[in-house]
């Protein structure tokens, strides 16, 4: 089963820069805006997760860019779980054109578990991993 | 005395918008740098305030605008310290054209004093005194 | 008849500061939203002011804080529109709790009109003219 | 010859979210700060590339977070160009703690030509193969 979200985007007049197009590093914001909303449909969101012991900091990061951000465009941020074993959490994204169906960005992020101490687990919490088998995530 | 720092602002091609000026919104990030210099001149620089037991919120902050600030500019924040008697922090901004001199923007913000329990001090904190009058602020 | 507008404001993790409530330069982004909802609900959105032939920078703009705002909290920008004689426009903010009902903070923007080439406009454009009675504005 | 250029940042109170770190979408304007700083150096900023008749959109970015960025450190940006037949502009940052000279991060930018009716230059464009020259960048 895939787990993916669709979100729309909320761009902003600030957002924009004078070449008259979303400023580069504002996808950034638009990729945590899907992962939100995914954490909200899916039950994985920061205020979830920190209760239970952990944060998810981000250790990559990439984005690809297709087409230019127009203010006026509504933008789709599509946000795809890439199943992992190791102990990651990783998702997919694409923005999409809502007028056009077209593909202005894809990108990835990789965050990893750390507990309240700031130690990195090594191992998959046992909270993720009932997080996947509750949404019928099985490894080969 | 007159407490008063200025400090280089470094403007990003960012926070420039499509109409081809720094956007509004990011003035308010220079007064933050004015009074990060202001901190590091005088000793009362955010985290110096944290370990004495105090956050300063700014409860008001406002902005006049008078000339649109361009990408290219070199900009100067003027920090001006305002003594008052009350339990509270106040600072006034000029930005400035390094270049001609001219009067770019002008703002003020209002600071409280609050534990890190959250809870307003309506009486000065006494660290605050003594940085008053260390610096030599008498009230008439 | 007043002129206001609600709108749900996203917040973004992103905006969040180190003492845990949402960093003060925020709220202009928030106010930016409550103009952009009310442009849209009567017709005076950016572009549509551009395709006039004019910009509306701001000239002044400030914010009371009354309550921080937390991440988890869902806030409503209330913008309502203050009718002026006067070339200019002028917006009040409200953002309200939603669980709450509580007032988190207000404020109030004044913009003017310029040209394309940048001219003040010191009589209100013809346009802005046609939307205030339009939209039942009478000055006594 | 490696064109590389160091450049201290400037980290914002705004810029810290409230897990105590830099947001990860703040590296994003440190690079662009190497890059500006950069373009200080060897001749090829924003407005200079703008009055060639060009402009120098990213096309894609990538971060490898190392090591979480605190408020009180000082960080450098150092930017490296990388040689490139191609008709793209390729940078790689590495974010280093002034205090302890350990990677903070790490990424990489890559920007093509565009010209102001936003035309890709398949070929590089004359003013950038003789900055090149100028900088004794030959390619085997």
């Amino acid at each position: 089963m895939e787990l993916v979200v669709d979100q729309e985007v909320n761009i902003r007049f600030s957002e924009v820069d004078s070449m008259g197009v979303v400023w580069h590093g504002n996808h950034v914001k638009y990729f945590e805006d899907g992962r939100e909303a995914f954490g909200k449909e899916y039950n994985l969101e920061y205020m979830d997760v920190y209760r239970k012991g952990f944060f998810m900091p981000i250790v990559s990061i990439n984005c690809e860019y297709k087409k230019p951000i127009q203010y006026e465009q509504t933008v789709i941020v599509r946000t795809k779980y890439i199943p992992k074993k190791a102990s990651k959490l990783i998702f997919e994204y694409t923005l999409i054109s809502k007028e056009t169906g077209e593909t202005l960005a894809e990108g990835k992020t990789v965050q990893v578990f750390i507990n309240h101490n700031r130690e990195l687990q090594l191992v998959t919490p046992p909270f993720f991993e009932e997080w996947k088998s509750s949404h019928g995530i099985i490894h080969q």
